[in-house]
């Protein structure tokens, strides 16, 4: 399969996989599963029906089905699959993963299930499972493997090399041997390539690399991400508070984290504050939009209600009808601008908290400058249509202010959530709409009451 | 520094940094970026006036001084930094970068300095960096390095790590041995825990990984970020149309890749289509935003200008005036929303083509159930208020026809788009705001005409 572009493999059917697992040609199966990625076969298994994908993940090789289990995803339903299959293959799969993945799969289980699950395992193995699902899901310690090597500092080169090659194989996917000392307490890294290129005298510790780079099992899952991004590492180790070495992240995990993370980011700011997820039924999309749809209606509703204040103005002046929506659709368009670019800056870890005037008063001078030019453009515009100069001041005046407060509101509105500590992804995006609608109505029609 | 959680560690000032260069105590200044990591002490020198900048990058130890300058961003001005130090010691400093990360520096620079630095280094490392500028910033073939550890075929473990020990101190990072045939062609990878573990006399070709992952030089940046996190690889290699080996992309790369990507969808959807810097000025702000709100204004207008057709109903009723806007406003968000959720199933990689109806059915389902307990909500605030229960028929009717068409909209453009090969994020969004505005204002307007 060289030179294959990603996206471009020739993957066989599903229906193939099926064909096999149905006609017990477990042969021709294991050889096909062979062949393939575990992500590829995760895929193919989630798009055939319930009673097929048992089918299939009783047949694959243990191996095979096992590290299929761990590429699905939660939403597909990969827990009651597990729970499905008969209970001795299902502790089977579950003893094949690591201890990481394992944890994943049991935490999705429903509590009757995971106990059930859990006694089928030996204990030890268990008990590993159970230490790792007391973190939270979204943390370093629900990330972390437990599986690692570690070398005493006192170590040569040699004798490290002697280590991994003893306990290397329980380990999946190493790229850093840990030293630490007669604690645990982890005292340096040293990459496997420079423990390659040591002399085999030479002392561990004078190979490892400073320990910049720790985190503990209750940091954020978002901010290992970040963390292990900005320094470039390929696994951070997890310490305890009095620096004893408990697992490692590896950047594989973090690669899923930081997809998630993003797609959180990106519905949050659409006004999808429950984190749905991407393929979740009509059901689940319906109960985490409406209640949203519902808070939207109000805030709309309250601010076109200025309307039905200045209800005389708008019976002479049947043109505002028109020019308002403009107006507040400009300011809404402007204020997610800058909405957006603050949020952003705020979530790759920039620390906006020494000069947030910088950060506001950009937006507001970018607010100035494309208000006037935008209000300059629609004033000659209504003016043009309706004849009166005083309707292209209205217009001015109103589309400039509303954009420059939507620049305002957009910047000022994350910067201030965040010196609070609150994630400001979806209140923001509410309320710069509920903002600028209201200013541009009321706007328009107060500046008409006035001037016309 | 053990135990240091990401972004409480004690960072020295950046005024600290910069007095012990003006003071000219090197010693103590190169004892103080020793005790930190390159990506930390380039963050100091952004914050730090030009011609302090010049100072720092001036006195630091020649190989932090290069780790500072990669770390450092396009927008911070790393470029006029450059070309600003003298020019031997620029040369040297681009010497000391690994390939990849010298070619996005020269990348970056006028012409002219480029020219002139690309004289200044051996010819060799300029014709490596010349090479690599050959191919586009976003593919694979702009972020690969040519530093790798690769074997023949026929090498036993033994020997490929002899080669690791021969050639590894010319490369950095290095996670995995490449398997070529002695034309070059790529046959596998062996991971080095994997090397290591092997008996020396094993083949290599035995404990190779079969090559179901290559990219070519001009994959997509976004394409290869989303491979490598699919199949969770630490590498992946480059190779030509033929199969021989060009390079490697390492993980963190891709980490880089993928928050820039993040922020590049994020800015699209909130209508920022000319990839703002997120740090850029208030002038590159006003250039990239305002074609963009010229684009939406024009839209806007067009939406609204149904207003201006049905003149006399709304004389009639000015309560239509307060109605419009909400209506339009919520199924914009609900437009929104589909609209979100789809460009994301579609940028994380999941295949909608194979059941496109599956996406939209979706949406307009969940269209038409939001749809009608929102209508029924303000229809019967309408009524509340108007006493006209024929003006609550009209609200129900408009905002859930202008709900479901919202959610088809939101799911259909981005499908359509993406079949067509079009990145969906920035039309798409433009397109459902002016649809949802002109549905909803006409469908308020057109039933009142009709019922009231």
């Amino acid at each position: 399969m060289s030179g294959v572009a990603p996206g471009r493999s020739a993957q066989p059917e599903a229906a193939e996989l099926l064909a096999l697992a149905e006609t017990g040609d477990f042969e021709r199966l294991a050889a096909l599963a062979g062949d393939l990625h575990p992500s590829d076969i995760a895929d193919l298994v989630a798009s055939v029906p319930d009673d097929g994908r048992l089918r299939i993940l009783q047949a694959l090789p243990t191996e095979v089905a096992s590290e299929t289990l761990a590429e699905m995803e939660e939403d597909e339903d990969r827990a009651q699959l597990l729970v499905a299959l008969d209970s001795a293959r299902g502790a089977e799969l579950v003893r094949e993963l690591a201890d990481d993945d394992a944890a994943d799969l049991v935490g999705e289980l429903e509590p009757a299930d995971r106990d059930r699950l859990l006694a089928a395992l030996p204990s030890e193995e268990a008990e590993e499972i159970r230490d790792l699902l007391r973190f939270g899901e979204e943390t370093a310690g629900g990330l972390m493997t437990t599986a690692l090597v570690s070398v005493p500092a006192e170590s040569t080169a040699g004798e490290a090399i002697g280590e991994v090659r003893r306990r290397g194989r329980e380990v999946d996917d190493f790229y850093t041997v840990f030293v630490v000392d007669e604690t645990g307490r982890l005292k340096g890294t040293v990459p496997l390539d420079d423990l390659i290129l040591a002399d085999p005298a030479d002392p561990v510790a004078s190979l490892a690399e400073p320990l910049g780079a720790t985190v503990h099992p209750d940091t954020d899952q978002e901010e290992v991400g970040r963390f292990m991004g900005r320094y470039n590492l390929v696994a951070v180790p997890v310490v305890d508070a009095s620096g004893v070495l408990l697992g490692r992240i590896t950047f594989d995990d973090v690669v899923d984290v930081m997809e998630e993370e993003t797609t959180e980011d990106i519905l949050k700011l659409a006004g999808l504050p429950d984190d749905e997820e991407l393929k979740s039924g009509w059901r689940e999309a319906v109960r985490t939009r409406l209640p949203w749809l519902v808070l939207n209606l109000a805030t709309a509703t309250l601010a076109a209600s200025v309307v039905l204040r200045y209800k005389d103005v708008v019976e002479g002046f049947v043109f505002l009808a028109f020019l308002m929506p403009v107006v507040a659709a400009l300011g809404g368009n402007t204020g997610t601008q800058a909405l957006a670019v603050t949020i952003r800056r705020i979530a790759v870890g920039e620390d906006l908290r020494p000069r947030p005037w910088g950060v506001v008063g950009k937006e507001v001078l970018v607010g100035l400058l494309n208000g006037l030019i935008l209000g300059l453009c629609f004033a000659l515009f209504a003016y043009f249509l309706d004849g009166d100069p005083r309707m292209g001041v209205v217009v001015l005046l109103a589309m400039w202010t509303n954009i420059v407060v939507a620049g305002f509101a957009g910047a000022m509105i994350p910067t201030v959530l965040h010196r609070l500590g609150v994630d400001p992804a979806v209140a923001s995006s509410v309320f710069v709409q509920t903002l600028t609608d209201l200013v541009g109505f009321a706007m328009v029609l107060s500046l008409a009451a006035a001037l016309l």
